[in-house]
């Protein structure tokens, strides 16, 4: 049994979904493992983590639409000091999560056909963004 | 330390929560460990993970029924190739995640009283739907 | 490779964010592992776990809020033998989710520099939370 850890770095360019699965599954196979466990954390509070369809873009533009109605930018929040889109980038945050644990089977994250793993980017302005890896295995 | 993999299978018949805490407890207890990780992956986009109330039914019907009415069917999506039920079940899957990962104590997931594991289904129709399992302990 | 297991308990005063990143990493740190993966499940229906931001209290304050208009008591719930309160607190830990699984590296939670972990208390009436904890690395 052993550990691996990692980092990816994503520049957003604005509210989306950034597709990081090749990315993951690059550095897991990296890693030689048959059997694991891969975690990833994004290390900010105005980005988050979430798996999701893989194939269609419409649905990535309609998940990121539906979280602009949920979170509205004018509403009434008492934290406003870093523009309107501050504080519903942090509601998206809770309500997606920055952290994903995937199971490793047969050497790679034991993903189902249509799921890929998103950065979603909650900020207007693009940024770059860390996620750390954790895996552990054999 | 040592690492096992699973899967459990579950017949939905349309939208709610379907139980698996007995299904997970049995598998882990079968692999004869004290103390461990035990994480799970749901391996679709329209069905999800969550862990909740597991006495009153009427908790199970209230959780659909909200999920219903924060992601109508009504609304305008632009992805709408697989019917009215297919982008608010994306939704869904993205607010309530498809992955958990629950300490083994004791030989057993280290759940609360009153804390089940459910899978939830969002579309009208019933699926097979699969859980990959993982644990990795002593 | 090792494994440890742990609680903190956290004495909530109703509705709110309590952190608890000071907890985690003292409990972390004392076991002394420089790599591994962190889990945290808190063993409730009615409360849950979020990473979010650590410095302006104003965010937890609208995340709070926020929550209550998403989730309203004053909606129509099948469930409602505990109170107008209850119900909603099912929806919130729903959507917030009760584990977390954080990398260790150089000893610590991963975390980032704005990030703190979030117990939150989603009844009016303060209850004594537990949180379990798991650790394996090395």
């Amino acid at each position: 049994m052993r550990q691996a850890t990692g980092e990816i770095l994503v520049d957003t360019t604005g509210p989306g979904l950034f597709e990081v699965t090749a990315s993951v599954r690059r550095w897991v196979e990296a890693q030689q493992m048959t059997t694991g466990l891969v975690s990833l954390l994004c290390r900010h509070t105005s980005a988050s983590l979430t798996i999701q369809e893989n194939a269609a873009g419409a649905v990535r533009d309609d998940l990121v639409r539906w979280l602009g109605r949920i979170a509205p930018e004018d509403a009434a929040y008492a934290h406003d000091d870093e523009g309107p889109d501050d504080m519903p980038a942090h509601i998206k945050a809770m309500l997606t999560g920055v952290t994903l644990s995937i199971p490793v089977m047969a050497g790679a994250p034991a993903l189902g056909t249509w799921q890929g793993i998103f950065l979603i980017e909650h900020r207007h302005v693009g940024q770059r963004r860390r996620i750390a890896m954790h895996l552990i295995g054999a």
